[in-house]
């Protein structure tokens, strides 16, 4: 016993230590994307290579395979959800599949990322795929070889998707993105030769940097992220970082021209910081205190920034404040047609820009597509080809070249192979999360007409943020919703919304 | 040979791992004083605390004095002032000190320094010396024993005017101060009794802050702070940092209401970054490639403030440029206008708002006080009356109570003892420099007025910035004016430019 309590208590301060490492590399990475000097990118390089050579030294080291050994023996008993016996099997998962994997190959990985990388952002400046094809092999030849030394069952996907989505297997979710596509194509279709369609170019005028920020502040403190404990910066690449238990930082890019862009880009990644704003701080650095995977984290950034904030209700609400912030811009415009607005959808050829519908037809394309190359069923020459055909089928539009095609995404260059579907898995788990917490919380729409937005927030932190990983995704939704992974909730969510919208009937 | 090239490649490498650590923990700090979210504070002292720790551990390894051993021996008949020797003088120096510290000691003194600050904000605030006065008692006591510790000729004093100044001694500061003061004390009287008293008050009209911060980075630029590799950011204590070889940071603080607050501290924190910009980037993480002193980095400070940015001549140049800024404020001012009232000289109780002459009264008060109170001569509770009445003889005025008197500073209470003298020796070696930058270079401020500063700049990286540690300050000095430090140099200057500002004959 005595050595099962030192065990724990030497494994949870190793972690603690880990994490502080973990936290300042976040700060470099968020300095370095917030307004670091050029030519200080060499330098900072060496800094993040340092410590990330330091983070993986530790999270490999033998004392951690010692320390699960005794733990993962001694915990047999104890409740699996509880925070010790979480702690110890997320680690455990991490460190056996870490230790099954050659350090050749961790190498050849590494250099193949960024060779890709370089490669893609050629290749897509001039249009030309079979430049960059080689490097794709390559790099589907190296996690196939992963997937070999891992191991797998039905297929190598499923080590890569595990990656992301611990416990997801790419069969189910084969069924359900099919399930989702089938329903979204012709939904989609039908949206677009409805008579009524809906106006958004109002929200394409001018609106002042500082008024965006202001306003997007304004509605992220309301949806309940507290900037006491984050901020919000401007850079490139918007996204979320956390750089301690109490210092979340929100980054987004305004574009003066778009009121949308910024806004909801805002709320997206505002709904990441409320998630991890929510995990238990005395848990930081434990899987205990971490979030589940990339598709609940999606879940809570699509929740906030589209089933809220591109709700009726929630416009009503903000309404007055957002023609406080544009008077000019808004002051004729109802929250009606603010709706309206801002839940156009239009097939379109980019994934970043899609709408909340045909966003997920993006997704079903880059999964089936994906799939297949890494079982070896589409031979990367192919996969332009591949790519055009399933665009026209399922959008109906063809990208002018590969640029604007197979080429748009950075995921396949860096080697990021089962990444994708996290984002449509964010959709969908949303979905359920939304159907669940109506059923909990009453008439969620006029709480949000009244500016109630914690009831929410509340009802999110207490059944999914403050488990940390303490229950995988799957476990988690079946204890909320009772039921697997559907389809279901999000394409009703959709066409309950969207058909209206159109002046179809909401059937 | 091979042992000592061995050592060397070693002692190299240790070091720049090194330099990655506390180039990281800068980051840190420049974080926490820039923005960082208020709740993250306490997350922020473990990952500053840690990496210290680490920075701590390596700088006193005991491979480190291994290495020290074979190269001190190694490279006794190499030239002194070489890169390698003088990067292994400079290190064996602080680590045979470091050595010399007993482990309590230095926990005594973290312990009595955090403390000590605790205790001197409430007694600040309460005008109350009593309260701090036995914190400031422990804080002399242990630094005493640091003094015997380390061993001592004339004075415990010098050893901790070593750690911020190397190679100098009190008896000399002593000296030069004390010749300073005789003149300075009756300059100042006669300047306060002079008929043309200049004008200043436009200065503290409405300047929008976004203007000044515009018109600050235009002229930081032309004097040579590179902002590719550096960049200006908001603080409450200005400062300037490094990030990393490239990666130098200046911060100010902006007064919507007094245009030279801001401007002045730009210069001034942009000159501290002139110089760090100017050390050998290969050479970083080695004495070889750090500044010398504080002594030497405020001479950098103070050259580019005021020796430079108060001339007639840099406002010829920049007057139009002003002017353009704040049409509605410098409209009518000339640029003889702007030189007069950037060079007021008054009296005044508080050290960092002093103007240029008057300052360095402040710092001769501190030394004087602090060399006697360690060395045992005024007992600690006397020193409030020994501050006022310093403050009459010298000054004429007397604070209305400890806050803005002898409590004004944070230096005493961190047990920093030593540090004062280091903001005069700035002044008194810009002067040195900038009489042989004339002699060197000709006519300055004909060269001012055309906008070039950088013949300047070029020949201060040349003599001083690439040097790094391989000179001392007073051998610097030394080979580049021929003499020894003296209060002459910057006696002339300040009599010179301030006689006529004031109407009186420039004798």
């Amino acid at each position: 016993m005595d050595e099962l309590r030192q065990a724990w208590t030497q494994f949870v301060e190793h972690h603690k230590e880990t994490a502080l490492l973990s936290s300042i590399q976040s700060l470099l990475t968020w300095d370095e994307r917030t307004g670091m000097p050029v030519k200080a990118a060499d330098y900072r390089a060496e800094q993040v290579a340092y410590l990330a050579g330091k983070i993986h030294e530790r999270r490999t080291a033998p004392c951690v395979g010692e320390w699960l050994e005794i733990l993962a023996e001694g915990l047999k008993s104890a409740d699996p959800h509880g925070d010790q016996a979480a702690s110890v099997r997320e680690t455990k998962r991490q460190f056996d599949k870490q230790s099954k994997l050659p350090q050749r190959l961790v190498e050849e990985l590494t250099r193949a990322e960024v060779l890709g990388q370089q490669a893609w952002v050629k290749a897509r400046q001039e249009d030309d795929y079979s430049a960059f094809q080689p490097y794709l092999e390559t790099n589907l030849k190296l996690r196939r070889e992963q997937a070999s030394a891992i191991g797998y069952e039905a297929s190598p996907y499923d080590v890569l998707l595990d990656d992301y989505e611990p416990g997801e297997n790419s069969e189910n979710l084969k069924q359900v993105l099919r399930g989702l596509r089938e329903a979204l194509v012709p939904l989609i279709a039908e949206l677009g030769e409805a008579k009524d369609q809906p106006v958004d170019q109002f929200l394409r005028q001018t609106y002042p940097v500082e008024r965006q920020e202001q306003f997007g502040i304004h509605v992220a403190t309301r949806l309940g992220f507290d900037f006491s404990r984050g901020r919000l910066d401007i850079t490139d690449h918007p996204f979320c970082t956390e750089i301690g238990p109490h210092d979340h930082r929100i980054l987004t890019r305004y574009n003066p021209k778009d009121f949308s862009q910024a806004f909801y880009g805002i709320l997206h990644e505002a709904g990441h910081g409320i998630y991890d704003q929510g995990l238990r701080p005395d848990q930081y650095g434990l899987p205990s205190g971490a979030p589940i995977s990339l598709g609940i984290h999606e879940s809570q950034s699509r929740l906030w920034e589209n089933m809220v904030g591109r709700s009726l209700a929630f416009w009503e609400f903000f309404h007055p404040v957002a023609q406080e912030h544009f008077p000019d811009q808004l002051g004729q415009c109802s929250p009606k047609q603010m709706y309206d607005g801002v839940n156009v959808v239009r097939p379109s050829l980019i994934r970043v820009e899609a709408d909340e519908a045909t966003y997920n037809l993006h997704i079903a394309i880059r999964f089936d597509l994906e799939k297949a190359l890494i079982e070896g069923e589409l031979p990367s020459p192919d996969l332009p080809a591949a790519w055009n055909q399933r665009y026209r089928d399922d959008l109906g539009i063809e990208p002018p070249g590969d640029g604007m095609g197979v080429l748009q995404d950075v995921h396949w260059s860096a080697a990021l192979f089962g990444y994708f579907p996290t984002y449509s898995l964010g959709n969908l788990y949303a979905a359920h999360w939304m159907q669940c917490a109506r059923q909990d919380l009453g008439d969620l729409d006029q709480q949000f007409r009244q500016g109630e937005f914690l009831p929410l927030k509340d009802w999110l932190a207490q059944n999914i943020y403050q488990h940390g990983q303490c229950f995988s995704a799957r476990q988690l939704l079946e204890r909320i919703a009772g039921q697997p992974l559907s389809h279901e909730p999000l394409l009703n969510y959709l066409s309950q919304k969207l058909r209206p919208i159109y002046g179809l009937s909401s059937s």
